[in-house]
């Protein structure tokens, strides 16, 4: 599908501050991809398409999850709104007939992240946590150190969001558990060599 | 083994001040145990042998784990220390001969937590946190939350432990994670009934 039939579908599926929102990890997605040599197509796509199932409401997020035979974790079963990763995903296959199934994990895992997140799928995941629109204590340093070391950043970020959640009284999902040990190990090994 | 005997050798094997720790969270396990009805008996061993293994060393922690079999996961690997539970367990079974199973496993998760906690576990878990030596920035009121609702003071201590963990920057364990989902979930659903 072209990117402007996929722009006209995703502003009726978002509202318009999502949408803006959007179009935001889009261009820094787009930036970041520049500086770490991966595709600005791929991470073009996959940024303006990661959030296209957050605006469903609960009910339809399990609605598709019974249609794309997703089966819910532990935490999705209380929080389905962790599920618009995945689902969003599932929609970027279907409905705008993306193939290239490195930008659909980059939309799957850009709410929880993973464990040993490759970099379009680090660009997708720190690029809608710095895109412009966001303002949150912190968030200019954030974008200085994405620019300079992608993996600090994404860590500051996965330590952000746990602090977050744990504020809000919230599920603690276990991928963003293991994402940052993994990262956290990496970074370890990689200052003691 | 009776109980004096436990003490004699606990004394060899910990720092003084980690063995005034134990003998504090031994008292404190026996007054809620007191309070929650469960034995008082069970409370005060495994309060009081509840660290027998913290003061090794990490090379002892994995001598021990080889002896006992024990697989290493993805934390402990990094983090031995987080193995003290797990093998102070093993050191309460076969040095201090005890059987009962309740007590080998509210000394096995003390420090992590886990899914499912069963009473005299939370004791130990949460003993370990307020105990008289212990002073830290809202001790008090989770002393008083403890006598109230062990449940949302387990959860309190969950959360104060992530966010420390997180401020040193070292790996969370994935039991403390689901320990936390498992009780909030717990505690929503009662709330809401």
């Amino acid at each position: 599908m072209h990117v402007e039939d996929i722009k006209h579908i995703l502003q009726r599926k978002l509202t318009s501050k999502r949408y803006t929102h959007s179009l935001g990890v889009q261009q820094t997605a787009i930036m970041l991809a520049e500086i770490y040599h991966v595709s600005t197509e791929k991470a073009s796509i996959a940024g303006l398409t990661h959030d296209c199932a957050k605006d469903l409401h609960d009910e339809e997020l399990l609605k598709y999850a019974r249609q794309f035979d997703i089966l819910l974790d532990g935490v999705c079963k209380h929080q389905q709104q962790l599920l618009h990763g995945v689902i969003g995903a599932e929609i970027a296959r279907s409905e705008f007939q993306i193939k290239d199934d490195s930008i659909i994990n980059a939309i799957r895992y850009h709410t929880t992240g993973k464990e040993n997140m490759n970099l379009l799928e680090k660009i997708i995941y720190i690029a809608d946590y710095i895109e412009p629109n966001r303002d949150f204590p912190g968030v200019e340093n954030l974008r200085k150190l994405a620019l300079a070391d992608i993996d600090k950043a994404i860590l500051q970020a996965f330590d952000h969001t746990i602090n977050y959640v744990i504020a809000k009284g919230e599920l603690l999902h276990p991928l963003t558990i293991s994402a940052r040990n993994f990262l956290l190990v990496q970074l370890k090994v990689s200052r003691s060599e």
